[in-house]
């Protein structure tokens, strides 16, 4: 049936068709047609949407994202015709009913969802299904080579190639600042691709744009680490591994966080980059992703598996998340805090603790340094000045300013110090009720907003004495972090009281 | 953060927010924000989709579904903030971890997929979830009833209220057409909402909408009902269980047909209707949704479960579905088909034989008569011509002309014999290729299209015999139709040829 071409604003793969139109053409809502456009002959395909008013019979609706495979014009003549479904639908069935996906099928899933061949409404029902049913290690292994074919890939001539990863949700976890320039001034190459706060309050590309430009090319990413060994840039602007981008996109509005594309999502980042060598840091305890020590030893293995069959070399450390890395929370007093520590200042030992442990590994993997002698190597290169110079050769290859100190990250000029009600030791933090205060008040977009920790688990206080202080940008972002601190008792001091039931209540 | 608004032709419940905005205003892709109007104050809530280029900074698009419930303008101030997700997200969370619903559950989902408030993609995630990890006997149940209160019931104070359903899949299957006037003429009500094809070449809808305009409220159903004792009209034109509309449509993409899903579609719409007595075709065999009788009699125990918890009398006859109903596929022919039984002709024996043996049932449950002279009853109600007349009333009070006779249905003009190729007994009939054939030819949009069978399983047929004839309207749908039938060998004839390989292959 030949109709009239119109278009429509918006980037989901869909084409409109009048409910008449459509019975005419025997498609139903969820079905595919081809649209040739006439005067080219090209042809493409695209999901059905039925309409009664939106689209008039006689004309068809695409959108932009649809019109970018067909190149047509508004008004120009095509020709739709009923098309059959795409072959992924059959093999998200399978799945849906407990099969198992082939290499094959896993293929053609990851490239009909890059393309724009399946709906959003299929993606899900992919992500569903793979959640509920699961995927075994070799469906992991495809997937993960799949979603590294469906983008760029760097190569390096120079061996090793290492790469450093957190399981993540720990906040103030700003240990890449640190372990980066530690593994490029040892002479080793690290192409660190990160992420941006996704429901944290700041993410490592958030807290290195503060010091330089992290959107960068495949290309511009291996030319600054062949030149500077190191770069610390944001994965989402590059085309690496890009099916993994959109499979979480689609994951993030259920909450879903699948094993096995939690696993693929990790190992393809690194296997894109070229690494070679990659250490894993998995923090365990409440409030993190991962429950306990045994299930970070089940994860550990999962990751070294899956590393040995793409040919990554993977050790993983598992460590406490039970309260932040550091002691501030925000892009500004974050990078402040890890720049002061490069800089040789005193400051929080678990930040140093970690980088160092972290970084050592790498270290002894990479035959750099001897048996459980890397930590302390790696400390050495902070001590000597060495990781502090590398970082601002890091900044500056990625167009920062390499004479930036700690002290040039101004924090938000409206503050409160939120005091302990008694006296005690403090027995726990909240590292949610930590990220959502930090968010109130502005995090991750306010870099000046975000809270310091005055003590953690172990630490004294004495009634009135300063828990933490709220920094914010905003007036108003101030007040809702405060109502947040309030309401959420993010540090708790023993003999605390939480909650006064009456008598007569 | 307040933008302008902007507004875009598609109903899907969306608003579209400039990637800039949507990091100031804290909300990723998929996350809920509350829209308020400046002008009235008037709130509502909608999902974001974030795009660079779509919407520009400062601007919010939303879609015309969107604004239904805000009844904005073009242009008006709107003050956007981020909110929480609805608590639907979380149940269907509980599903995908082999969670139950309970009935407060049930209805938070049903509630908010009917008034738009969760995306297309999570009612997809919500069905491929249910069929994955099922439903129990109370999850239907609750299913059943929230999807009765989506829309509008109808109570009738004479009683019973008789109701009839085929699990379907079965091509020609016109008994609607006879079983209706039996059960009116013998002084019963019988509301029969029925659905138009989705798959196949023509659903009871398509058939009665020949006879009779079939989109009605639920009040004139009520009405008619009462006056004629029996109508036959299209469920989807109703506001009868909207909701099970809607997760049908969300199924088809996936082709899932979930069994809890399924039940509760059904008895939704019988209990909708206030039908109490309800008689059950389930057809069994090669090419039909239940594949044997020991699976026909499971599906017929969970109809009679369900129907005692929901206060409706179930009784299930399972039948023989591995040919065609009658001899004739498509709109007109089987329109003329079942007129001229009515009319005493003589003609297909299964369609008699059926159509009295599931009016007998429903006259037999309602006393009627007396067991075991169901069948008998209905029979004669046809041969005295009560059938005809009570047909021509319902015909008649649903607007259509009651002097209709079964020689009124033209075919098309374009028609193929398709002969026999060899001497032999017909074996077997393919439902599917037969339905392909008549879609292919035309139907069910064009009513004069479809086939006809000369001969089914058990006939003798000689070389050269017509086997079936097709029919079209257009000439390039009949030479479509004469390929899907030369490709699918629809009618098999004992020791007939299917493929000849040849030596020098």
């Amino acid at each position: 049936m030949n109709l009239i071409l119109d278009m429509i604003d918006i980037s989901t793969p869909v084409i409109l068709l009048n409910d008449t139109d459509a019975r005419q053409i025997g498609v139903l809502e969820g079905d595919r047609v081809t649209i040739t456009r006439i005067k080219t002959k090209h042809t493409i395909a695209a999901p059905v949407s039925i309409t009664k008013t939106l689209t008039s019979q006689g004309t068809a609706t695409i959108s932009l994202g649809t019109n970018e495979n067909l190149a047509a014009e508004k008004g120009d003549e095509i020709e739709i015709r009923a098309a059959p479904r795409p072959a992924s639908i059959a093999f998200i069935r399978k799945k849906m009913d407990g099969g198992k996906f082939t290499r094959e099928e896993t293929a053609t899933i990851i490239s009909d969802m890059s393309s724009n061949v399946l709906s959003p409404s299929e993606i899900t029902a992919y992500i569903t299904a793979a959640y509920i049913n699961g995927l075994d290690m070799d469906e992991v292994e495809f997937l993960t080579r799949e979603m590294v074919a469906s983008g760029e890939q760097i190569t390096f001539s120079k061996k090793p190639v290492v790469d450093k990863h957190s399981i993540g949700g720990v906040p103030g976890n700003k240990i890449t600042l640190l372990v980066v320039p530690v593994i490029a001034a040892s002479g080793l190459l690290i192409p660190k691709t990160s992420s941006r706060a996704i429901t944290g309050a700041g993410g490592t590309a958030d807290l290195m744009e503060a010091l330089a430009p992290v959107a960068f090319s495949a290309a511009e990413i291996k030319t600054m680490t062949e030149k500077a060994g190191g770069v610390i840039v944001w994965g989402g602007a590059t085309n690496i591994a890009p099916a993994d981008d959109m499979i979480v996109t689609y994951e993030y509005p259920l909450k879903i966080d699948a094993r096995g594309q939690m696993l693929a999502s990790i190992m393809a980042k690194k296997m894109a980059v070229g690494s070679d060598t990659c250490v894993i840091d998995i923090p365990i305890g409440p409030g993190t992703k991962i429950p306990d020590e045994a299930e970070g030893r089940v994860l550990a293995n999962e990751l070294i598996t899956l590393g040995n069959r793409l040919g990554i070399r993977v050790e993983c450390a598992v460590t406490f998340g039970g309260s932040p890395i550091g002691r501030n929370i925000g892009v500004n007093l974050e990078v402040s805090e890890a720049l002061s520590l490069l800089e040789g200042k005193r400051g929080a030992n678990s930040l140093v603790q970690k980088s160092v442990a972290i970084a050592g590994i790498a270290l002894e993997m990479t035959g750099k340094t001897g048996a459980d002698s890397g930590a302390e190597a790696a400390y050495d290169i902070i001590k000597k000045g060495k990781a502090l110079k590398k970082m601002l050769d890091i900044i500056e290859i990625q167009g920062g300013d390499p004479k930036v100190k700690s002290t040039d990250f101004p924090v938000g000029e409206h503050t409160f110090v939120v005091p302990a009600a008694s006296d005690g030791y403090v027995v726990s933090v909240k590292n949610q009720a930590l990220i959502s205060i930090a968010r109130a008040a502005g995090s991750p977009v306010d870099h000046g907003a975000g809270l310091h920790l005055h003590k953690k688990p172990g630490e004294y206080v004495k009634r009135g004495e300063p828990l933490l202080t709220i920094y914010a940008e905003r007036g108003w972002r101030l007040t809702r972090a405060i109502e947040e601190a309030r309401t959420s008792y993010p540090v708790l001091v023993e003999g605390m009281l939480l909650e006064r039931i009456s008598s007569n209540r």
